[in-house]
């Protein structure tokens, strides 16, 4: 995969045995080399003007937002990187003495404006606030749950259930036979804008039997080969998006309303033009390069089907 | 991949759109043509002598077990099969009136006996009860949870939260340099008894950057080329395995304590040894055909580095 994807090369050492000794994590937290990345709302800080680019607030500013929880993200170069989540506070800005020259922003906004291994810091640290927020409580026994492992974990104060951060698997695909490939349009969506069919794994599913359900079921396909392509972290709120090129069996579709208003075969030749640019004359657009999918149909536009084949023969040769 | 993995192959029709409708659920429930699969404390109902088979419950044998909470896996040629948790009836075999002839068995220790297909169902429902059962209460308030949608979620009566099951995506990876790869053995593992490095993939990370991370932080290796190959839902509780080779750039390996035992070379010919038959005079034992490990370990002993690097030049290449 050529371009960087979105929200992957988080650049941070995670630092994923250190965070296991509580002492250590005390000492990272006081340390005045520490930084922290404010969240609010899910709104991530940056500067306002020039080139996109993350607001770190350094331990002497962080003493502003006052006593908050905070995750840690990792190391960098020996220095701890936080997250903070100051949604409670009314006014931010001002509650944080930042100028004109700060403001928060919506991540999926400004993702592909961000330097890229900071795209995935932002993923990382969203998923994780988010997470932290709607685990308060243990799913087990009801009682309140607190961090630890610097926010790696939460563990219940009554039943002593350990609660782990959330990654929900997506299969996401584009699906084609000879040299077109079937997209789909959301119910509400606006325009027509098509994209590739995507589901949750289900329990006791692997990765191509989601693939081969999600198809049947959105589209009525039966598809045989699935080929992996590439992955993406999607933190709205935490998935992982597994990107596939499916083989249908044959043309004939049957959408389900449910999901989709409708499905549609392209040329590789109208996909490739509606990849290059949003073109009105088209009729139709794809997703940015902000999403996985973006990147799957144009990966996928550029392979001849020949090339499509050897890659399916290759996966299962010798397996 | 040639041999049908365990875990994989559940053929029931999920029936994701049906489902949504409450009244079509408990039709379903009253149907004198649905079936139940009890499950007691994990553990699930099978025959006790002839070639291993799940014993499902009929209509009027499921009355035995009282007006407990069930979870529909899906249709099966027109009928709709259910799991049912039996845990706190102490002695479920009486209970239910069943002969000699049944027996509740561990899944993992069934799962290879077992028809393919079944096994594909067994991990299905283990899975999905198990989050049932640990997710009673609103992770977001702390107050009561109850199923939905034929138990395909859970919704929080006070603030009306939706909780869907869960399941944690895992990279599995057969680290390999020239004709050696790179097998780990975990504390307290009993005996000489390698198998490939593994760990959950963490927020706002690829597939590839958690292979890549994993592989350092347990055994100090650094990697650069990372090929997909096969993947299992492994429902122990609910993890989706993700198998991939994993290219080294160093010999060298650092271990980590708290992972690991030791990591070791082993060459191409001593793992194809080991796939084989559990050989004592190797010294050294490789996981059962249960596990995702066994299956990426013996074909990447059956792979060459040349077809190796065909495939991770085949995956770059147009992407």
């Amino acid at each position: 995969v050529s371009e960087p994807i979105p929200f992957t090369g988080d650049p941070l050492d995670r630092a994923g045995n250190l965070r296991h000794d509580p002492a250590w994590v005390e000492h990272a937290l006081a340390s005045p080399e520490a930084r922290f990345l404010p969240f609010w709302r899910l709104t991530v800080l940056t500067h306002a003007s020039g080139p996109p680019g993350l607001l770190w607030l350094d331990a002497v500013q962080r003493q502003l937002a006052g006593d908050r929880e905070v995750v840690l993200l990792g190391l960098m170069a020996g220095a701890p990187h936080f997250a903070i989540d100051v949604s409670d506070i009314e006014e931010p800005l001002s509650a944080l003495s930042l100028s004109d020259g700060a403001r928060f922003a919506e991540v999926r906004e400004v993702a592909t404006r961000l330097p890229p291994a900071d795209s995935g810091t932002v993923a990382h640290a969203r998923s994780l606030l988010d997470w932290h927020n709607r685990h308060r409580f243990c799913s087990t026994c009801g009682r309140p749950t607190r961090p630890g492992e610097g926010g790696g974990m939460r563990e219940c104060q009554a039943c002593g259930a350990q609660h782990f951060p959330r990654t929900d698997p997506v299969v996401i695909m584009v699906v084609w036979r000879g040299d077109s490939c079937l997209l789909g349009t959301r119910r509400n969506a606006a325009g027509a804008f098509y994209s590739a069919l995507a589901g949750f794994i289900d329990q006791g599913e692997s990765i191509e039997e989601a693939v081969r359900r999600e198809v049947k079921e959105e589209a009525g396909v039966d598809v045989d080969e699935v080929v992996y392509h590439a992955s993406q972290p999607w933190p709205f709120p935490s998935s992982l998006m597994i990107g596939c090129f499916a083989h249908a069996v044959s043309d004939e579709t049957a959408v389900d309303a449910f999901e989709l208003d409708n499905v549609r075969w392209f040329s590789r030749d109208e996909v490739r033009r509606a990849v290059a640019s949003p073109n009105p004359e088209l009729g139709f657009a794809v997703p940015g390069p902000v999403a996985i999918a973006h990147h799957l149909i144009k990966a996928w536009a550029e392979l001849s089907e020949e090339e499509l084949r050897t890659r399916w023969r290759l996966t299962r040769e010798g397996a």
